[in-house]
This record gives C-alpha cells, structure tokens and sequence, in this order.
C-alpha cells in the first residue's frame, strides 16, 4: 500500500494528513490491515487473563507483554497510557495504541448495565508522545451498545473519532452488545449492527466480537458486519486461549471469506511464554499482514 | 423563492444573515420547502433498515447512501459527521446536514426512557466544513419529548439552535414524544405540541411522525400541527419503506392538505437499488420543490 | 415612579446600575408594578392552552401571541428565546422577557419529580439583544421547590438572578411547590415560604400561584406571602380562563388587599381573539398599572 | 486578641494574609470567638421559622433580620447572597457572611437523602464584595455527612474553603450527620466525627448541633468534639426558640465547659421584636466575646 | 538508590525528571521503599479511629499526628490538604502527601455503592505547596473497584496520576474492591487484580489490604499481587491497631516473602501516646528502610 492510496477521512485537517498516512501506514505495516496485539485486559479482567492454569508464568509480570510487543511482528500494541508510561522507555522501538477507556467486569450486567468511562484525553496521548518521544499510532475505546448508558459512552465516542483524526492519529473503536436489553451478543445481525456505528461514528477500525449462529458458519455470517461497516476496517476480537490451528483457520476465514481487515489479540498471545508467544505473533501477522495460508503460518509458529 | 424572502431569525447575528439565507435558499433549493435524505439510521435502527427482505442487497454497503444522494436530486442528505467525513471526499457536490445526535433503539421504553445526547458540537461542524470543503447546509437533532431525560434534550436542542443560527446553518429537529408517560405517540394533539415545541425552541424546520387517529384522515388532523408550528416549518417523517404510489400520495396531502413543507425520507429511498432510489428521489422532489402532481411524481419515478 | 426611587439591589455593578434602573422602570412602566403577558406555555401545556373548545381558532398561531403583546399595552411579554427569534424583527416595539427554562408535563410528579433546566445562558440572552436590537429587559425561570430535583434549579435560579444583574437586566422567578413530596401546592404558608425563597435568591419579582384555604379568603392569606418576598414583588398566576369579571375582581383584590405587584397571564389573554384579547390586556394593565377599580377596567375590556 | 495571633492557614497565600488577618479579628471582634447570627432559614425552613404562633409578626419581613444585624452586637450575619443584594445597601455597617447553599425540607430524609448544591461560587462573592462596597468576612456551606450525595458536598466544602482562603475570607462548615444512614443525628461520637471531617477540610470554624445522649450531661460529652476539631473552632447551632435563661446557660457550658468558640444562633433571635432581638444578641455576645456571666447576660437581655 | 537508579516515568515531562526523581528519592527516603504515615482517616472513620478504648487520649487531638510525623521517621505523611493547611506552618520539616479524595463510612455498602471524588485538583496542590512552602512529595487517591461508581473514580485516579507525574510528584492509589459485586475484599486474586489496575493506570505506588485465604499464608498469596503490580510499588494497609511484635512480623514478610515495597500504616501509629508511636514509627522504618530484622525493630520499638 502505497502513502496516496490510504483514503484520509474528511475530518484530518489538511495540515495533518500527512501524520494520518503515516500513522494508518505503519500501524497497518503498509499493509492495510491490522495486527493488534491487545494489553490493555489487566482491568477488565483484573488477574485472571494473567495468572493460573494454562498461563505462562511470565505472564504474571506486565513487562511480559512489552517483551512480546518488542520482539514479535505487531501492527500495534494496545494499553492504558500509564502502563505504557512505565515501560516504554525501556521498549522505544514499540508501536503504540493507548485504550482510553477501561472497567473491571466485577460488577456484572444483571446488576447494573456496562459504563466505561473515557480516562485519558487525546490531548494528553498527543503530549505524552511529543514528550516521551513513544511512537504513538492510535488511540482506542471501548462502546456498550445497548448498555443504558450508551449515550454517553457513544458521545465519547465520537469525540475521541474526531479528536484522534485532528491530530493525525488513527481511531479504533471496540464495539460490544452488552446490557440487560441484548439478549444474544453474538446475534450477526446486531454485531452488523455494531459495525455500522462504528461506520456512523467515522472509526478507522472497528474490534467487534466473531459473530455466531446456530447451523451457520461463522466466516459467512460474518460478512453482513463487513459489509456494514464500508470505509471502517472490521477486526476480529481473538478471545480466550485455544488451539493454534483453529485459532490461526479463523483468522485467515475472517480475512479471506469475511473481508474482514485483521484481527485483535490478547490471551492467545501473552498467555503463553515469551518465544512461543512471539512465534504466535509472527504466525498472525502472516496472515493479516502477507496473505500466508494457515499451513505457513502454522511453520511460523511451530519455529520450523 | 429570493434571497430577501429568506425570514431570517433574530438570533442569526449581522454578519451572518447572507450566510443564514445562502444555506437557506441551497437547502430548500429555492422553494422554502424541504427534501431531507435520511442517511442517519444506522445508529438508531442499526443494520435492521439496511439488510434484510425486501431491501435491496446494495444497502448493505453505507456508500449507497452516498451514491444516491450524489446522483438523486434532493435538498440536504442528513447522517453524523462520522460517516461524512468516510465518504465526503468523493461525494463533494452532495449538499450535507449533520446530524447531530443518535441512539439504538436496543432499549426500550419499558425499560428506559429514551436519551439521546449530542455527540459532536456545532462549532466542530463549521470546523469540519472549513477544513473538508464539503457544503454543510444545516444541523439535525432528536428531541424525546415526555422522557424523564426531556430536560437534558430540550437543553442540548436550544443550544444547537443558536448556535446553528450564529453560523448561519439552519436547524432542524425531529421531535418525537416518547417514553413511559406518552401513551399514544401519533395523537394530532400531541404532535401538534412537539411542533410548538420547535418553535419555542426556535427551529427552522420540525420533523415528526404523521398524526394518526381511528376515523380521522390524517391530512386534516395534521393541520393543527403546521398551524402550531407558525414561522417553523414542519416535515414528516417518511416512515417505513411502501408502494410509491400510496407514499407519494400521502406527502402530496401533506404539503397540499396540511401545509406541510417538505418530508424527511429514508427507508422508502434506501432500501432501493440505486437506479429506483434515484428515481423515487427525483419523484419525491417534483412534489415538494416544484408542486407536481402525484401523476406526474409516478410518472417519473416510472422513468417514463 | 422616579429612576432615583428605583432600588438597585447591590449585586448591580456600578457600571450597571442605570441600565438596571432603565429596565426597571420600562418593565413596570414606570409604575413599580408588573404586568406581564405569559407566552411560554407551547412547552409546558404543549398545544393544549392553544387549540380545543372554547379557544380562539386564532390562538392555534403561534404570531397571536405577538399580535397581542404589540397591540395590548403589557409592561413585558415572555417568552423561549427561540420563539422571539422567529417572530421579533416584525414586533420590535415589544418589550421582552426570556423565560430561560421550560418542560413538557407530559411526565407527571407521580412518575418522576419535575426538573426544568436552563436552555440558554444570560450571556446568550445579553447577545442576542445586542445582535437583533430587540429590547430585552428580564428574564425568568422557573422552580419546582420540593422536588428532589430541586438542588440543581435553585443553583441555576442563583446564578440567573445573579447574571442579570450583573448585565442590568431584571430577574423574575416562577416558583411552585411541586413533586411527591408536596401535598397541597396552594397552602398558604406554603406559597409564603415559596416567596421567601425567591427573597433570598434575591430575585425582582416572584411568580406563584395565588393561595387556597377551605374557608380563608385568599386576598388575606396570600398577605403572608407578600410580607415573607420582603423587597421581591410578588405577582399572581392568571391561571386557566374564566369570566373577565371575577378574573378582573381577583386581579384587584391581588393589588389592593393582599398587597401583590401585579399579574402574570396568559391563558385569560390569548385564548381569545385578537381584539378581545388585546382589550383584555388594557383592563388588566388599568388595574396593574393605573389603579383603577374593577368597574373602569371592565369599562375598557368591554371596549365602552 | 492582636492581629499576630490569628493563626492564618497554610493555603493563605502570602499576599492574603493580612486580609485573612483582618476578617478573622473582625468576624471575631477581636475575641477569637465568633458570634454568628443565622440569617438563612428562609430556604431551609420556608416560612416556618418566620411567621406563626409565638413569633412576632415583625418577623414576617425579612428587613427583620438586617435590622437585628444592624442594632445588634454581632460577629458577623449570614445569609443568602440574593438577600443580602436587596437590603445590604441601606445596611452598610453589618458584617457578613454569605451562604453558598441551601435547600427546602420539603424532602424528607425517608424520601430520599438531601442533598445542598453550593448556589454561588466563591469568586463571585468576592466580586460582590468589591462592587457593592459591602463587607464580606467570610463563607458558609452546609454539609449532610453519611448522605448519599455525601461525595458531591465534600468536594464542594473542600474547594470552598481552600477558595475562601485564597481570597482572605473565613470558611465556617455546618456539618450535619443526616440520611437514611444515620440513626441517630446527635450522638456525641458521630458529632465529633463531624467536627473531625471540617478539621480535615480545612474549615476555620465549624457549626454543629449540641450532642445528646440518655444520661449524659451534654457539655460534658461535647468536649470529644471540640477536642476532634483541634485548630479548627466549633460553634454550636442555637437550635428553636426558648427561654433566654436556660439557652443563655447551655451557650456559656458550651464555651466554658466544652471548650466551643461561640454560637450560630437564628430563631432565638429574629422570632422576637426588634427590641428584644437586639437584646439577647447583647446578651450572647457578652458571653461570647466577653467571657460575661449568665447573670450578667440575662442583666443585657432584661435592659437593666 | 541514587537518582539515576530512579525510574521515572515516562509520563513525567523531561523537564520535570529532576523533580521527580527529587520527590522519589526523598519520599523513599533514598531506599526505595515507602514508609507511608496514614493521617487520613478522619473522614472515612470519623472519630472512631481517634478517640475510645485502647486509643491514647492524645489521639483525641489532630496536632497529635503532626507531632508524631515530626518527631518520628517516616518517608510521609498523608492527610487531606485542610488538614495540613492548619498545622503545617508549624511542622515545616514534615514531608507530606496530599490525600485527594475521601468520604465517610457511614453509607454501608448494602445501602449503596461506594463513592469518594476527589475534593481538591493537582494544580491547587502543587499552588498550596508553593505558596505555603511546605513539602509535598505526592498525592494520594482511593479507588473502590468492583463499585457501581467505579467509573468516576478510574477516570479521576488516571487524571491525578498524569496530573502529578507532570508536576514532578510521586502518586499513590489506595484501592479496595468494594461494593455489592465483590464477595470476598480479600481474596488474592482480586487483590492482585487490584495491584494489576494500579500498574495500567501508571500509578507509582498501590496500596492494598493483606489478601487472606483459609489455609493459607498471606505473605505467599500476597506475591501474586507484587508481580502482577510490575514496576509500580505494592504497600499493605497497617489495618486495625494489635500488637508491636505480629504487625512488624507481618511487615517484615510482606516485604522480604511477599516482595512488597512497603507500607501504610495508620491506627498502629496513632492511637498510641506521642513516644511510643515515634518508637513504633521508627521500628517500622527500621524494617522498612534499613531491612532490620523483626528482633531488631522490636528493640526499637522499646526504645531499647
């Protein structure tokens, strides 16, 4: 992909299209499609996505995330802005995204429904980066849709959209059903739905859960949400840890069946140990980055 | 219709009249009346308008709005500022309002009252008009009359209002009484009051649902409305996609019955493949700009 | 009444004060007391005070308003600022008042308590007086006391009392005991504390609805009320309509028993055609503002 | 007390100690104990406090209060800022105080906990101060401990009194245990809990209600709270009207006993003629500031 | 530790590195560890922490704690801003901590969820610290994780974190899962989940309650919450008073089992008479900072 085929939205200021393009071209690795690798779950799901069964005991320790964001092939490595803040001087060469919004799921939605509040302003990723010297591509943020406080999580929302664009910054938007009025959050015709205002919202790219039906196949179904979204690049949340091969088949379904433009992971990566996980990466960003089948990215990870 | 027969509102300052009018006289394309394009459903109603039966499969994709609003002959096409900015750039000659706020409709009544709060301020419009070059004509907001969080959308509403006129931009709000305490959403007393409403509130132009009651024909109840209205004209909500014929009739009676002065339609030209939607476009603009039968209206959708 | 006998209260910036003095004396014209014509129920009764048996088919129009307060003679007409925009250039000689706050009813205490908040700023007001040349010399707000919302209405009643005259506006109060908690919104001592309120919020005048006992008559009940406003002048709500006569009695019994500053009606004047309305007007301004009896005034209303 | 022993607190900028200096010896005439003449009831209380059985009628006027203020030997008056607007002018001699909040009782705590928004910011007192040329020594604000909305007045007391002192005002807390949460409101240990919370705001005097407890001699068990404030001074509120020698008695165990700094009294003032009011606001000053007996007192309220 | 072992964040602006580095070295008093005295618990715990059975009678004063962070060796003392504003200027060797939030205990959280906002900005600490010249290494906030008001309480500990790496000064989060949602405020995991959200929100120190378990030993469960921390600092809560030889055993295996970089103590301090809570000061330091041995300490303590 070359710098004047990446399509700048009509809200980057002429004065930071440039930034854009550069920005939307390295956090896609010039690809047009995104390898996210996720570490931003130490709220949302406190120490359990960090500690137990089946975990890597590297993973206990945050750096383990920036070790694999150093050494393994991402588009961009996701986390809150004072996660970053304490490791990055040590990891400089890491492209960053900063997850501008996060909550624990302690309180469940039969309780009360979701309200994740923005933390951080984009203004200040913007003067952190001048002032730390990081390489900051993007910001993120996560919507309820559906949540009974949806208004104002989409209100900042589309002000993060807005503001990230008029700094030259890429947006993504993760978008999730949830709430005591979603009954099924993997329903395909909502999660288009979810991926058509990320479309209104005007995100670059939108993180949506894989959708699921009954008797349906999955990449299949998935292609009402790609087509929902248009100009907004729709990726794949990766979920909880599982198999290589069917994790690594899903992701090349979504990219070559769905249209879907990446993919966004967390627990199939850093669960494991530093080399394993950074061969997982590199297996992913295979696919979403060089087209490679499941079989090559299946060497990649096995290190042949 | 001439410039100086443009009423240009007090709270318009000075300097800003010959702006007010040149937005004026663009958007109603010299008629006072109004042709809206509704492209700002895919919050609200999330992808049920726009995949499914009976809907064209081009709908799918957002672009098609685009398209149709590029080729069709209408007064302003209304979506957020998000998905302008994706598509503007190549749809530049489209004359656009924003829309300013937007909720799913994933909650209902019974659970909650509606709230819909503003998502972008009116000074980043002129902001993003400025920087675009795209021809922002107006600003759109949804006001939930009767829900308890009525305080907070009659607030954001009046001070969209002036602040639109202090750019020059016309406003328009749809109004629609919603929530626990409105039994009867289409009742003509009712909606007569939701357009006193926008005219307290100062609004150039009023959208709301067609009144509806057991053994009355709606072109005559809905006249207390446009008389309630006074200086704010009011437009009517095109509702769910129907025969051309009944549909044109229908905004035939109420420009002519009723006074109304225009429509804001959505589904009834989307759910279309492109060449129809162009078609029942141009249809529905013969009778609002130029007093066409609804003969001659058929007769062009027709293409004959 | 003098300038030098107009008392400025001491939140009046020097530079203010004659501004303060001129708004004064104009708004009673130059009597002390008040009358002013209430044009700001579209939003609280919806349509329902302007259309319906035994209201003018001229009332449906929301100019009727306007036609009345030009021709009528009124110390102030009060209105949503939206509403002035639309329809002040063609009625410059008006003097106005901008009601600042204002909700539907659709939504009863016995749901929720009633919150009314503030839909423009006093700077806005101050602005747009500026911009139109209209002459604006108050403005207004109501308060529900009792309701549970009523922490965020005294705290915009203070700071609207404040702003206005800071810029040499007067300030007038609605203030009605309202919510659950309130049984009888009419009890005398009630209604006096309601005055007191607006006494220490240091408001002008005060608006509320005129006392009932079993039992009492209401001129001398409602003395309580008058002696609790201290310097605020307190005027009565016109209520719904009925006959002219005992309107009229009331009126004067307001002024000359209890001790009121005049009157606040709307209802008893625009639900009647323009002539009658307009002759209405002149006999209420007879005994509000010229002390004539009940008996002259009717003289006038009567056209005699 | 000389000028050099005032304590100013460390968040008087050094530029405002002098004026911090001097409101603190004027609101304490120079004793180091205040003498606080309530004058805010009007909210709180309604007309309760002002007119009915055992009150004289000369109370039902607000002008009441200003004239005590004036004739009276006092600390300082507070009240409103609203009513201190419309009668400060022809009292240029009364030190005040102004309230920063308020609200009705109408609410009962079993309704819902209370909750008082501060109505005027501290700036704008200070502006008040400078435009009306009256003499503004300090700020008060109320808070309910252990209501719900608890949180929204502990940041509001906290930024009041570090704004007070910026400005070289003195910040008096009324701290009251109140709400669903609190059984019993006078409980001695819960008092200085309250007492405790203004010392770790910061206040200079704190005004709570006299602790009681079956069998406990409430002088005796009010020195935990004065001991809880340390530096900062308790004054106890006067509570409703009684006779003059046994609320002479508790104000001088207060401060000889318990160790209090003085008084906050309302309705054991202005509920008498102004003759009398002026009488027993001698009396309890001359044991507040002059460390005179009870007889000695009673001699100034009788006028021997 | 010498200052370039100090790792500052990357958050901290490079022209405020020296005063971070400063605020660090100091506030570990050079070790690296923190000896954190708790002065503020007068609002959370009223006066039940300072005044009863088994408390010093000298506790009972507030000048109490000035006088043992004066006189005993701590790394800080913590207190709300009022508090220090009032005794400050008498203790200016004592390093301070600004606590910025807190509440009452007296709403349980069967009544309702948690919530403490924060009562006083960054900037007016780093105003009060200048004008006033005390020394203020760092501020201080509380978090409640798992309550319905979670959101609020993120977004103001990621703003005061940023705030204060900006200014140079160290910060310190206090969280405890709280609220309806969490069953058990002490299980490991969820207290590592705690110590995980304090490290994504760039804190630099966290303190948290001692995770217990049945059958097991908390020094080694506490680990879990040391390594999910990463490079931002674990302390533990001191907790209710007991004594000398099992609270400093405990400390001393918090920090040589556990990892934990030291401690908070309050109540264990205090409520001692002024000598014997140096002495218990200084044993903690011992341990704290001079990695003494419990024996060693202990000697200390009796001033051996």
């Amino acid at each position: 992909m070359e710098r004047d085929e990446v399509l700048v939205p009509a809200d980057v200021p002429p004065g930071r299209r440039w930034d854009y393009q550069e920005s939307y071209l390295k956090i896609t690795r010039g690809s047009g499609r995104l390898m996210l690798f996720a570490g931003d779950q130490k709220v949302e799901h406190l120490n359990r996505d960090f500690s137990g069964p089946g975990i890597s005991p590297e993973d206990g320790d945050p750096e383990h995330l920036f070790r694999i964001a150093d050494r393994g092939r991402i588009g961009v490595f996701a986390a809150q802005l004072g996660l970053i803040a304490r490791y990055g001087m040590d990891y400089p060469r890491v492209p960053y995204l900063v997850k501008l919004n996060s909550k624990t799921d302690l309180v469940q939605a039969d309780q009360r429904d979701p309200l994740s509040r923005q933390l951080v302003e984009v203004s200040q990723v913007e003067e952190f980066a001048k002032d730390s010297g990081l390489e900051v591509l993007g910001v993120g943020y996560t919507v309820y849709l559906g949540s009974e406080y949806e208004a104002e999580m989409l209100r900042e929302a589309s002000q993060i959209v807005l503001q990230a664009h008029r700094r030259g910054l890429v947006a993504v938007l993760w978008i999730y059903p949830r709430g005591r009025a979603v009954r099924d959050e993997r329903d395909p015709h909502l999660i288009a739905g979810a991926t058509g205002v990320a479309a209104a919202l005007g995100s670059d790219f939108v993180k949506v859960n894989y959708p699921k039906r009954e008797g349906a196949s999955s990449e299949l179904i998935f292609k009402e949400a790609v087509a929902a979204a248009g100009r907004t690049k729709v990726v794949c949340a990766g979920g909880a840890s599982r198999d290589p091969k069917s994790f690594l088949q899903e992701l090349f379904d979504q990219i070559h069946v769905s249209g879907a433009a990446g993919n966004a992971t967390g627990r199939n990566i850093h669960q494991k140990g530093l080399d394993e996980a950074v061969r997982i990466c590199n297996a992913i960003s295979a696919i979403t980055l060089d087209d490679a089948t499941v079989e090559e990215a299946l060497r990649i990870f096995r290190g042949d």
